[in-house]
């Protein structure tokens, strides 16, 4: 493709970008397809011959958008949102045509320091110590990875990378409540899944710090290096808030790793009202957030913080001569930093989202959206056939229908949550509360307004009533 | 930003990333920067009101790209290239716009389809057996990282995921020109780097196989369990290529994991006179190459094939109630296939790759960038002054000047790098060969034509000229 050709195309697939902006609302949410349905339609083999760019576009949107879930959509309330921005759009474009491949300072040197800065404009706006030293990485799942093997390392003063594990076994501690990429990454590091200790939560699917506390006494009674504490602001079932500041406490006591994962709710630290769910993380010895998911800023983009950026630095550093500089002591090289060698430019988008919007244009969707949140948990208290089934501290609400006996409650939640996602008009998902199948639903949206939450609580209670009996 | 808004900025956007396409070789391959120079430059905090858009992309012009290396100019010749095609930014467009979170088939079926047949498509195109399984990763480290992991747990049976390391220790082999990133995964994956082989290389710098044999065979003397060799196609300095056919063998003896990097080389596998190179690849267990490296994908775009896909994903899976859908049983959750949860729809750019180039269209590069290897190596051998310090089997060159007296040669071949890197015309990087400060050309670049090559070579020879004396 030449030049002209491109500039031609880059054109129309503008108009088409936009025009999916505008009505994105338009298509069903969650596709209804079967599972092959859109491999069936794609040659098994690769063309010899080139395809003009025109046939490539044209089965874009007639094999693929078909089988696309909307992640754009105000009526998707799955899972959390990998919400976006038209400004993070627009960075990725330019990001896509440098093609920077950001893993030292000399290979992107812009790059590298726009990390830097706007890693601090991030640590100021979630009002995180100026202890904390910020990098970016791909996702929550990996930073993980990166604060369980640097606390490993410190405690073993560098012996693990140097001579594997010994005899010495090693525990790390979460509340039962934690993100699964927790556990995966205690797999991946070699602890090992029955040394990771999940700690009970209390009524607000907060961990049970005096809990934790007592299992890690035990444990170092019973001879384990205790390496680690996971603790959560926002958990992934219902954004509870883990006693951060006590936890803080106890890792400083026993000398350990205190990782904080803020993955969806870290981005609510932008309100100093919600700052109350922070206490304690400046004792902590890292912080992660990810910026994917709701602020606005194209996945993937992972903010990591980390007090000790030297001991991060020495767990992941190895220097072959093709890749030495002759600025290697004065210069951030990020590929130290992180698991892959390679990096993206995703510094440049964080830019243009937090200028485009500033920081009060930030805050003030954070309250829009907590505020619908609020809105939803009260509906649903108030209503006879619903029941709350954890608090909203922030903008993700449990809840289930109980308008029938109970041993049908978990059945028929699952039937009103499927035929209300295969309808294309709303998705969100289930996730299991005191072992009961709960619905839940997420208001992270970029473009999510006061009517999709109102029509969203409309149609369940419209799918609902089908399925009410009384008692 | 309205809609609106969007498709007027994008418009000038694209109108920008085309004459960017247009004049790449006007800017300075390498900035002439200081260390701090951007970071001034940009303010220490977050503005509290949003920034015009126009003011964001000046500053992006003006205080950016003067911070920018090129990757995308053809007189980038350092490392290996992260080279792209223009189709490639129009799937990134496209893929930016949806924004589509790739972890599991219901948030994305169309994404999870699309990755299952191009990988399909790759492995047609390199020749590799059909017992292979592709999955997408975001980077080789990331993907030899997966295949130490499993190759750990498959030799374990999972004992290892489950609770921890005990007495047994394992060993990991490679040759000593193996990419840093091995040794990097051999320490997170809890091994040690003193339980790290690295194997003597031939005087082609490919690993010496009987030496591999003999070292195994002491190390299980010795009560080691080795548990994975990892040799290259294409290594990082010279694209050395190891015997893969006899360590396929010596493996497949041991019954120990078989990982192949071809992390740059693994594109000329496209080329039926190339397949040489992999003999032995069908008996191996894993390999890995990245289209972002010399397939004209955007960076980032690996390509990892397994022959034990279950092993891969029993390695990593953890399906909590929140990930749980009813297709489970009948789709590819990819999650399961890696280290981050949340996934990019990379597929698409594959796509649109293959399609806009033909499989022919890319065998056409491939050659093309190859011969201007051999040529260079050719011109490099007749000349008096200069000295081809490995075999030139595709299309990186290693060389160094070597008109003045042997005492000096370091030094004066790192002078004669530095002083043409800072001219901006060009930026090429070292190496370091039989304790030699190495030149080092990699011909890659989507936009690589052979007069760049004779360019490239006669600065060389114009600046050598400064530096030679007389025996
Ligand atoms: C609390 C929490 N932590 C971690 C993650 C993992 O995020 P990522 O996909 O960035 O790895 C999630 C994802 O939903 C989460 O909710
Ligand atoms: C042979 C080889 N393997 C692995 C890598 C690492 O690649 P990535 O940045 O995708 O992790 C490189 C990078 O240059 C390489 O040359």
């Amino acid at each position: 493709m030449n030049t002209s050709d491109f500039r031609k195309h880059a054109h129309e697939l503008v108009d088409w970008m936009a025009d999916y902006f505008e009505n994105v609302e338009d298509y069903p949410v969650l596709p209804d397809i079967k599972p092959g349905q859109i491999l069936n339609q794609i040659p098994n083999n690769a063309p010899d011959k080139a395809d003009p760019f025109e046939a490539i576009f044209k089965d874009f949107k007639d094999v693929i958008m078909p089988g696309i879930t909307h992640w754009e959509s105000p009526n998707f309330m799955a899972y959390f949102p990998a919400n976006k921005s038209k400004a993070s759009v627009l960075a990725e474009m330019l990001m896509s045509t440098l093609g920077s491949q950001c893993m030292i300072w000399l290979t992107s040197p812009a790059a590298a320091e726009l990390e830097e800065q706007v890693m601090i404009w991030l640590r100021e706006m979630l009002g995180l110590s100026s202890n904390y030293t910020g990098v970016i990485q791909d996702t929550a799942s990996t930073a993980t990875l990166c604060a369980l093997l640097t606390a490993r390392e410190k405690a073993t003063a560098f012996a693990i990378n140097e001579d594997g594990f010994g005899e010495q076994k090693f525990t790390v501690y979460a509340s039962s409540e934690i993100h699964s990429s927790i556990e995966k990454a205690v797999k991946i590091a070699g602890f090992g899944a029955s040394q990771f200790r999940q700690v009970p939560v209390d009524e607000n699917f907060a961990m049970r710090a005096e809990v934790l506390a007592e299992t890690i006494q035990k444990d170092i009674a019973a001879g384990f290096l205790p390496i680690c504490v996971v603790s959560a602001i926002g958990t992934t079932s219902t954004t509870a808030v883990d006693p951060i500041a006590k936890i803080s406490e106890i890792c400083k006591r026993h000398n350990i790793w205190h990782h904080v994962d803020a993955a969806y709710a870290g981005t609510a630290l932008v309100l100093p009202e919600l700052r109350w769910m922070s206490e304690g993380v400046d004792e902590a010895d890292s912080f992660v957030f990810n910026p994917h998911k709701w602020m606005f800023t194209n996945f993937d983009c992972t903010a990591y913080f980390v007090k000790d950026p030297v001991a991060l630095v020495n767990t992941f550093t190895i220097t072959p001569d093709y890749l030495k500089t002759s600025v290697d002591e004065e210069v951030k090289n990020y590929r130290d930093w992180g698991i892959p060698l390679g990096r993206r430019f995703r510094a440049l988008k964080l830019w243009f989202v937090i200028r485009e919007m500033g920081v009060e244009g930030i805050q003030k969707k954070i309250r829009a959206h907590i505020a619908l949140g609020k809105w939803l948990a009260q509906e649903v208290i108030e209503h006879p056939d619903f029941e709350l089934m954890a608090p909203v501290p922030l903008n993700t609400v449990c809840f289930r229908f109980v308008g029938a006996p109970p041993d049908q409650l978990d059945q028929i939640n699952k039937a009103i949550m499927n035929e209300i996602n295969k309808s294309g008009k709303l998705f969100f998902t289930q996730t299991k509360l005191l072992d009961q199948f709960t619905l839940r639903l997420a208001f992270g949206n970029t473009n999510l307004e006061a009517y999709h939450v109102e029509n969203a609580w409309n149609q369940i209670q419209e799918v609902s009533k089908t399925y009410k009996q009384e008692a």
